[in-house]
């Protein structure tokens, strides 16, 4: 039953996403939600206490799906640690978040929501630097070249890549993205 | 009598930024747009022929209070054109945009709605393609170290620090954020 509950809340949770991406924080009702995830009016509303709670468990629920392992990059090394292989990592990542659109979507109408929303602010924070102190970590642990630096400026540089792409596809074509993509890493490491 | 018109509307673009700012592409109205400027009702649908040409009028207002002349970082330059004079021009640019915090939200709420507005999407395509291709000849031409990609990387990188600052603005602290604007210089042009 505990089961069943979880898999229907994250039903609601994957609606919700959806939601946020189409129609921004300020389409979120309970209502919409129910109505995407074809259920009962009401039923929504009886698993979140709150709109601030269904706002932030959807935005946790986006980094789920991306890592569901909860493993981030840490699987197993395979060859050697070094910048060749630390641009087939980020290529594999970078087509991870931009193929998970609405999500990558949903997130950024959570950002701006959170511009007004101090408790939603502070949950998102918290998820966004536990994000990077991972991904610090893992470098750090991995034998990959680069320091911590050179991690936030290559999260930053692609984000706003993959942002570029979801919101004005055309401002760079797919082989200028995949040179950029790519050219990043031994710039930000300095293993050219 | 055009001058006055002018001014008017400018006015009323600036208006208009603060009201996506604040409430997102689906809040503005010509009416929230009035109420904004402080001017009677249907004085902004007199000034734009449609919801489109609003939109886009605003985004081109952003960029034109950014960068008044039109003139970009293209000053006369002074002293060395190398990596610090570089990290320099780069802080200056940083706290420009980010201190403009309503002209870049409004530029991101643009962004969203122009995945469902192909009109507006070729318009803010060609914005932001023509401002790449601004800093890319720019560059080339005075002699600062690097090459078109550490341009556009920079870009990239920049304008996602922004975006972190204006949105979750605890995520770096403001040493760290100041730290990854200046590391990003000599980094991505290989002049360290």
């Amino acid at each position: 039953m505990v089961r069943r509950n979880d898999e229907r809340r994250a039903a609601l949770l994957d609606a919700a996403i959806e939601v946020l991406a189409e129609r921004g924080a300020r389409g979120l009702t309970f209502r919409a939600v129910d109505a995407e995830a074809g259920v009962p009016n009401g039923t929504t509303s009886n698993y979140f206490a709150n709109r601030d709670q269904l706002l932030i468990q959807a935005g946790t629920r986006v980094y789920e799906r991306l890592d569901p392992g909860g493993e981030g990059a840490a699987e197993e090394p395979s060859g050697p640690q070094d910048t060749e292989r630390f641009v087939e990592l980020m290529v594999d990542l970078v087509a991870k978040v931009s193929g998970f659109r609405s999500g990558y979507l949903a997130l950024l109408e959570l950002r701006l929501e959170a511009i007004r929303r101090p408790e939603l602010r502070r949950l998102l924070t918290e998820r966004v630097r536990a994000d990077i102190a991972h991904n610090v970590a893992h470098q750090a642990a991995s034998g990959l070249p680069g320091d911590a630096i050179s991690v936030k400026l290559l999260i930053c540089a692609y984000n706003w890549l993959i942002l570029e792409q979801l919101t004005l596809p055309e401002v760079f074509d797919e082989a200028e993205r995949a040179e950029l993509i790519r050219a990043a890493v031994p710039r930000l490491v300095g293993g050219a």
